[in-house]
């Protein structure tokens, strides 16, 4: 699954560069190609998989989609009016390797590549494209996408639940919804898989954000309380927040509904899960 | 046909905003709605219906797609890392108001509704989805849209009319094929077209930044001479430059394919023209 998920990248990532201004075209490739852990995607592809995935080229295509929007708003995140980090995945950030103008045009080029890559794929099962792309959309739009999640840090007081779902929820919604989507099943049991994970995401990035140090994580930490982000952590305390963690990776695992593939999906999720609390916090819990 | 425009634009800006985070929403109106000249969606309409408009409903998305990505553009490349232009159509630009942030997420978000409002529309004929969607993406993505365009401007040496085409002439290309594709025709008569206006729309884009002042354009001129661009003004003069813009008129004329509303075409393409040369440059060439 991994396998696939860095090919369909690589082909939509290449299929843009020919012609290509070369800052740019490297600057893509910096904000997809630079270790991230592609949870999203691999989540995206097994739900097709349980879901028959009878058109596997839309399968690729929205995972590929769901990695380069993460990768696109992660770019933006990062510029110095947002976040102004420097390091990413332990490697320079889209702006500092390549400025802050480049890093705004790879993050819009990605968002557009993104669409562009589900469009052509969807060639095969049209009518398949309405809904899967409205779904994709959602997790990354306005109202209550990624750049809504963004936005309500510019809010004088945020609803601390919907902008985490907005910052991180949405795009695991999006993400176990195409899935199903892209193989031609109905999208809905599917959601609360994706509210649950984005949930356990949005508690375990502020637990690694309150107690991991800059050369743990491979980005600046202590980002949240600086700039005064209202966190779970701030809210239940570090072992309240990690106590939820837990609760969350539960929940995920019972509601995945039943399917061909159930078992090894459940087990994807454990998995993803252990690798999700800071270390440091599971041995002083366990 | 600029109702259908307005109303095409309120429904997708209106659909976004609710329980949007209230400066986005706000910056993203700010955005759509200051005045722009509605020139390349109106062209998406006027090609659509040349071509029968049989989906109307498609063509009106098509076109509110194509100007969202136009102000999405225009939002980006006014922030302080690009141009940092504090007026835009006479009044401030969108980071001007919202600050960088917002005017970032405002672009961001306005590239995601774009592509939302033709797949939503698409439910109508779904299997023009994948040509429509891929064109529109080619006007704004890599390597040849828009972004690419601005993304020229962070080469050492760009290739003139490879970076005027992607900047200016890619959306225009978008706008009429877009509109033969929303109607079901075929868009490829009606590239010529878009290139001829989309280079045409260049020329007087830097005649005007040229030989206009803030107050006469409504934003800061002089832009081109301060940042170092390559202009055709710098290569042709701006008696060349105004002497290429009528012939790229008579071009863009001359490339409308027979078609059942070819005569109110061609007003529309020379009424738009005669808008487009700065009126001082008009009455000293008369």
């Amino acid at each position: 699954m991994a396998q696939r998920v860095e090919a369909a990248l690589e082909i939509a990532v290449s299929r843009a560069e020919t012609g290509a201004p070369p800052l740019l075209a490297a600057a893509v490739r910096h904000a997809v190609f630079s270790g991230g852990a592609r949870v999203r995607p691999q989540l995206c592809l097994a739900i097709a998989q349980a879901c028959g995935d009878d058109q596997p080229g839309l399968a690729d295509a929205a995972a590929a989609a769901i990695e380069m929007l993460h990768c696109a708003s992660l770019a933006h995140d990062d510029l110095p009016c947002f976040d102004d980090a420097a390091t990413r995945r332990g490697r320079p950030s889209v702006h500092a390797l390549y400025g802050a103008p480049l890093a705004v045009l790879a993050g819009d080029a990605l968002i557009v590549m993104a669409f562009e890559t589900v469009a052509r794929a969807g060639v095969a099962a049209p009518s398949r494209l309405p809904l899967l792309l409205g779904t994709v959309a959602r997790g990354v739009g306005m109202p209550a996408g990624i750049a809504a999640g963004q936005a309500w840090e510019s809010e004088p007081s945020p609803p601390v639940e919907i902008y985490h779902q907005a910052k991180t929820g949405a795009l695991f919604v999006a993400a176990t919804m195409s899935g199903a989507l892209a193989a031609g099943a109905d999208p809905q049991p599917w959601r609360a898989l994706g509210e649950a994970l984005g949930a356990a995401y949005q508690v375990a990035d502020d637990l690694a954000d309150a107690v991991l140090t800059e050369a743990d994580l491979g980005k600046p930490t202590g980002r949240d309380e600086a700039l005064h982000r209202p966190t779970l952590v701030g809210q239940l305390g570090l072992r309240g927040a990690y106590d939820r963690l837990q609760a969350l990776v539960g929940e995920a695992v019972d509601a995945i509904p039943p399917c061909e593939g159930a078992r090894e999906l459940r087990e994807l999720v454990r998995m993803q899960a252990t690798r999700l609390a800071p270390k440091q916090l599971a041995r002083s819990a366990a």
